[in-house]
């Protein structure tokens, strides 16, 4: 039951959407990029024909899945409108992005977002993978539903007000943890001591919380009350002025928050 | 060539340390609490004898292990200071206080620093953790690095300084990434969504720095510059105002980072 789908888009996440769509059993018809050698290269991959005008956009396909830049989505879906006449499913991959701009172009049409970083160069574990499906209706929702279920085990029927509230959440976890992770980087790199001595540590933290509500499993100076240390972190940290903002306000945070926790246990 | 060793402090370092040099084929000869029980039961683990009054620590052990709070640390170390008198070897298992606290009682000390967050319901992996070794002398250093190789493959000698800057990034690395996992956790039980979906990309996110300078693989909206994504993103966290702030500031820092590397690059 392979469906014959159209990427538009094959930038880390089309690149890796249109090869798993193609080894579970789909056809890719075309691949969209702008760049034409892009285009050929992912075409090549899928068995599908590169385009890198959307002009040349065929009918052929059932589903079409725009993998692009949130600011582009806009402006390309006034491009391909006309697929909207033949009924045609289209779907985004953006975590951002309203379905509402489909709403005036196409009949049907949601969202086929996968939870996760992707970068070109690593493959993507599918089977880890949580994908946020939407449709505008029951069947458009079925569609994507299996369509995703086809390619990863995880799917979740997510509207739009959830998926922002995720996308949100998912910059806290993914992008700032991430930011922390750099800045422990520079300091080690900049008083030469080895950034793999953290690294550990980094996993154990991750693991943890795969089993317990991270509040409930929160370390450190800040939650012992340990105010001497938090002192002698803050003054260290003054040759890093932006490091020692944050790392006074989330403390403040971590404090406030072990306040709070207690008030709700009376 | 097993060791003679009293551990001092059954908590969540003391606990696990001392099961692991038993298992190592040391022997245990005292283990202290303050709490009777405590230290009969972690004793009766590692087949030694409890003691709750630092005046019962007696000569026999080659190495002295306190795993107590930071700011005991001063008071026990002078409690028991006529062990120095003896050339015992003394360490301490803290990642902030310096070994100066041992100076003026002990010819032969250091540091015995594992670099992980302990839970005394999980299993500590040994061979993932990282231990931070200092002696006094080139002597007492390589004692307590065997010491340390005998019960976990990757130790590190650390001096003072260079622990101190180690503790600091773990506080960000760690107990800060955590409390943002808190922050997503928060929100999402707030507004009905599963934290159960972020959790592939919280994993991946770390996979991702084993073998990438974190700084390297910055995703989000704040290294592409997409400030409508950023806006949208303040402006839902008006409902968490602290959280807002942290959004902001660490938004801001990526943004700076970003500027900074394009600078360096030119």
């Amino acid at each position: 039951m392979g469906l014959k789908i159209t990427v538009i888009g094959s930038g880390n996440v089309g690149f890796h959407l249109a090869q798993r769509l193609h080894e579970s059993g789909h056809r890719i018809c075309q691949v969209f990029s702008r760049t034409p050698t892009k285009a050929a290269h992912l075409a090549n991959l899928v068995k599908a024909s590169g385009i890198s005008n959307l002009k040349d956009i065929s009918l052929e396909a059932d589903v079409y899945l725009l993998a692009i830049k949130d600011d582009s989505l806009k402006i390309v879906t006034e491009e391909i409108s006309f697929l909207g006449k033949y009924n045609k499913l289209i779907a985004h991959t953006s975590g951002s992005v309203s379905s509402a701009v489909f709403e005036n172009h196409f009949g049907r049409y949601g969202i086929f977002y996968p939870l996760q970083t992707f970068s070109t160069t690593k493959k993507v574990d599918f089977e880890q993978l949580p994908f946020c499906i939407y449709g505008n209706t029951p069947a458009a929702q079925d569609s994507l539903f299996q369509l995703a279920q086809s390619i990863c085990p995880n799917v979740y029927a997510i509207n739009d007000e959830q998926r922002s509230i995720l996308h949100v959440t998912a910059v806290i976890v993914n992008n700032f943890s991430n930011y922390l992770y750099g800045i422990a980087h520079d300091i080690c790199k900049d008083q030469d001591v080895s950034f793999d001595i953290l690294k550990p540590l980094i996993h154990e933290t991750v693991r943890k919380i795969d089993v317990s509500n991270p509040q409930d499993v929160q370390t450190g100076p800040a939650v012992r009350g340990d105010l001497d240390t938090i002192a002698k972190h803050i003054d260290f940290l003054k040759k890093y002025p932006d490091h020692q903002a944050l790392y006074q306000l989330i403390s403040t945070g971590i404090i406030k928050q072990i306040k709070e926790r207690a008030l709700l246990d009376k």
